[in-house]
């Protein structure tokens, strides 16, 4: 058997030279005392043979790979970051890479102090969707380090680098062009922050849509926040109370769409029938939420394999642009919108 | 100002010392061309002088702390990890701790592997909700290789170790006795399995419970595995098609229930009124239900908090039980139970 130099040898190609489990390799070359001397012998002699270094720590001193990757986002929590985790997760570890997670809350300095564990750790690059008002400083002190970032589902004002996320304005202007083609003229958008590339393409998209269609855009009608089930539930009395009553509300995302559906029901509305909603991100519950939400797909497992690629790529020496990718969402009609009801 | 020899020296000290910001002074400690020269020598020179050791790879492997812990769950995207995982985060934060994040799926290779990449990272200890079926070999493997286990939500069978949890069987008892109190005789129990310690203990909560009040167990109201929304959904209609029609189900959790009442609007049944329900977890969005669910609080937080201090406890030398501690749950009562209509 041939190992290329600077190849790195896994545990489990210890293993399969024996024919023992990588739990056993694994013991062994701690020397276990669980594991037979003898055997322990054996694997330690073969391992050598093939040039494998157990302490990682001291590998990385050496050679400049830690295998590490940092992936951060404002609240794993968020469902919609599900899929978007996992699909990095299976890049990295088909290319045997460890993965490690962070919070930031979108509070810059807990986002700072992450990065500065990473070069702590000497991890290879960091995977990230921006906290709001992240500093351009920030993002230099990892790249002049050695830490290349590539940014998710958001991207960093004034700032030039990869960037793998959802074309924002263009999904929300298809939600809002279906409810103006059901007939709905009064058409409120709810939450979403301009503090964020999201939120802010989703506000202009919506803007655009109305526009288009000759329609009246009022500030008012713009209930800005809410990103979260409370968050959505919680405004719902506000926009049931709007001037000129509302009959449909473009949503930020499915958490608010389905917050503000339960807080319109809570009220004695029908969401559905009497108000229209539509959400973003098609999650797994738009579906079997009640009524069934009308919302966009947003390509959120490409982007997280993408972004997974291209920091690869970058690792690999390979040119990655540093530009947005955008990815183009898909709508999905369900029961959450019909044509409109005087109220 | 003086150091205690062993004592971590933070960025935040030496930046403060020097009037400057920790972003500063960690640019600095990196020759980043980012600094002037002589803003840089001067740091240094400081940081020199308290004793700081910048490279923690370099540092770790001279102490034999690296100051890194493993938090593993099945699932980081359940929100009911989302209370656990922040108060952990709260916890270890304030000691300096690094936190790195696995999803084991509940497989146990992908625990293992896990395990493995800590050991190989130099992780100080790991703080974990084991896999179904999680064999006592892979903890032992572990704890021989200095790297202590704290065990939160579920215990492995057969392995005495800290384990943090909610009382599951009482908590069950609870619930299930509530709905007892308001007239229902014909109990179902949605969810769970008997391959977590978890499952079993909830579903010995409801055979006692129902016993107690001398009412039947029937084991064909016993509908195994929902454990999320979508499965509490899927399982709507076998619920609703069950022989003898019971008027309420115990659900294994939040998700589940919250699903299962969807599932039984979606067939045109009315949660709260012709079905009551009950969860487990008390999650945020159990109080926006539609309708408001009625759950149990499940102590997440205070379990997370306990387990990261019992680990930290272990890593001071300190003596920590290997046995349960169990956290009292309590009841939430909302409008997803009622007295009982006949169907």
């Amino acid at each position: 058997m041939t190992i290329k130099s600077g190849q790195k040898i896994k545990l489990s190609t210890i293993a399969d030279g024996l024919g023992v489990s990588t739990a056993t390799v694994s013991l062994a070359l701690r020397d276990s005392p669980l594991i037979a001397e003898e055997t322990r012998n054996r694997i330690k002699q073969h391992a050598q043979a093939l040039g494998y270094i157990y302490n990682r720590r001291a590998a990385s001193l050496r050679t400049s790979r830690s295998g590490i990757i940092g992936v951060m986002v404002h609240d794993i929590m968020n469902p919609f970051f599900a899929e978007i985790l996992r699909s990095i997760e299976i890049e990295l570890d088909r290319n045997g890479h460890t993965f490690i997670l962070g919070n930031h809350y979108d509070q810059p300095e807990k986002q700072r102090r992450f990065i500065e564990t990473l070069l702590q750790l000497g991890a290879d690059g960091v995977i990230m969707s921006p906290a709001i008002c992240t500093p351009v400083a920030d993002i230099n002190l990892a790249e002049a380090n050695g830490l290349p970032v590539v940014f998710i589902a958001r991207r960093v004002e004034d700032l030039k680098a990869p960037v793998f996320r959802g074309d924002d304005a263009y999904g929300i202007e298809l939600a809002t062009r279906h409810l103006i083609s059901l007939g709905h003229r009064r058409i409120a958008m709810i939450g979403g922050t301009d503090y964020t590339s999201t939120g802010r393409d989703r506000y202009r998209g919506y803007q655009q849509a109305m526009s288009q269609a000759g329609l009246e855009v009022k500030p008012e009608w713009r209930l800005a926040g809410p990103r979260t089930k409370q968050g959505g539930f919680d405004i719902a009395p506000r926009f049931l109370a709007l001037a000129d009553k509302p009959t449909a509300a473009v949503c930020y995302n499915d958490l608010a769409a389905i917050g503000l559906m339960n807080g319109v029901a809570r009220a004695g509305h029908s969401p559905g029938e009497d108000i229209s909603v539509t959400g973003y991100d098609n999650l797994e519950e738009a579906a079997i939420a009640i009524p069934a939400l009308t919302t966009l797909w947003n390509g959120q497992g490409e982007a997280g394999r993408r972004a997974a690629r291209a920091l690869l790529d970058l690792l690999n020496g390979q040119p990655v642009p540093h530009e947005q990718e955008l990815i183009r969402p898909q709508l999905h009609i369900r029961h959450s919108t019909a044509a409109p009801k005087e109220r």
